[in-house]
């Protein structure tokens, strides 16, 4: 809202908090604020942002006070359910997923410029309006965003390799570090661990509501790069038992080759 | 050397390249430095500091230029093999792990205060001689380092798990995610990969021969712990599986909770 407000658009807000509309304003994050969904009669674009799980009830309460060009788009960050589901009740809906934010949430956490070279996923299907396509090209272009555009398949698959993955693999590594707690290796290995265990470990000591949403919400996916997780551990726990230390550098070599096609993308 | 000269001590290096001793000498990093090992003639401590697989020959080669009351340490990573061994030939022996370094190497890479506040194991045995352990709780006091005292096998264990075990799993991450690459939703993982991605696989693209090298001489603790962290795994994907969500969320807020009791430790 602060950006879009920064390039000259008219922002409105809906909240189920009349405290939250009336910080809303006086921190000049929207232009009106309301409870009541009257209020986006005549708006050109609505962004449904609830949590995942409650994007279409939101829609459900909005549908009826909206003119019949406006474009509908939604920021969850899993799309397979939702965007079949809200394409087939509105035309001019678009899935979209801005990756980006901060441990912060609340209107008091709200900061200008939070998207500015950041990924935007944008989800067209068939049949999506072309406006849609083309005002949501344009909003995201303002933000400062760079846009991608996926099927909500390829996306689910992107972020469950690259987002939701490491939130299991990470968690399961503090409980098998939990489970020595008590034993005298369990003690030391608390007092040891440094930087390698503090990454690994960061995002499986995350809130435990959004990886429970996220495996909720992209459970085939999120079962599917297990698979591939699992089977790609099997290949290491096997060079390791069967003692094939070159082929065990070999593959750690490849990995270390392998990460900055990932990673430099973000560093950018 | 740095910290050791600092408060008085008188340091003599040993290399095997004329030019690295010229550079210590220079960089004031040692009083003394040169390629024979006679030059250790006299010397209270020896601190035997090749990559782990050469310490036994490094050994070989100072031994017979020491007085038979000088202390040796060494700085390996892991202790199971080591300790037994030297132990067997030098009564004052007592094996070290400092855990603190950066991603350099070489003498011009030589910092001061590198170990202030971070973790120095001490692996005595039973018939360790008591200067052995008076000796090096002195010297690790000097460096400003914490003093832990562990047996070398709950010294292995415990890297295992927090160091060792992070590098396998993480590079595992790595090795699923590259297993996508030319697909669509391969090359959107790479443009979208973020900070959950970039720090949970940080280890996995580190230094192949230190991976190959603590799998090598830690092979049954990481198996072990290999062992356990599969186990977790296989919980989490169950959970995800049967579409226990309650359950999921439950698990993760115990990671969330347990993740500060050894993260604290290295924050300190």
């Amino acid at each position: 809202a602060l950006d879009f407000r920064a390039v000259g658009h008219r922002v409105y807000g809906i909240s189920r908090s009349q405290q939250t509309c009336d910080r809303a304003i006086q921190n000049q994050v929207v232009d009106v604020a309301g409870l009541h969904p009257q209020i986006l009669k005549g708006v050109d674009v609505v962004f449904l942002c609830p949590p995942i799980g409650a994007i279409g009830s939101a829609f459900a309460v909005v549908q009826p006070h909206l003119s019949s060009k406006t474009v509908v788009t939604d920021v969850g960050s899993v799309k397979g359910d939702i965007v079949p589901t809200l394409h087939a009740q509105w035309p001019h809906f678009i899935g979209g997923h801005p990756m980006a934010g901060t441990a912060q949430s609340g209107i008091e956490a709200a900061q200008s410029c939070l998207f500015q070279g950041r990924p935007y996923v944008l989800t067209p299907v068939v049949n999506t309006s072309a406006t849609a396509v083309e005002t949501m090209t344009s909003l995201v272009h303002d933000l400062g965003a760079n846009l991608h555009v996926a099927t909500p398949a390829d996306h689910d698959r992107a972020v469950a390799l690259i987002s939701h993955l490491p939130i299991i693999i990470s968690a399961a590594l503090i409980s098998a570090c939990v489970e020595s707690n008590g034993s005298a290796a369990g003690l030391l290995a608390q007092a040891l661990a440094s930087s390698g265990f503090r990454d690994t470990s960061r995002v499986g000591g995350g809130n435990p509501e959004l990886g429970r949403m996220v495996a909720q919400f992209n459970q085939s996916e999120l079962l599917r790069s297990l698979d591939v997780y699992e089977r790609k551990l099997q290949d290491l726990r096997a060079l390791i038992l069967d003692q094939s230390w070159e082929g065990l550098e070999a593959q750690l070599a490849a990995t270390q080759q392998s990460r900055p096609s990932f990673v430099e993308t973000f560093d950018q």
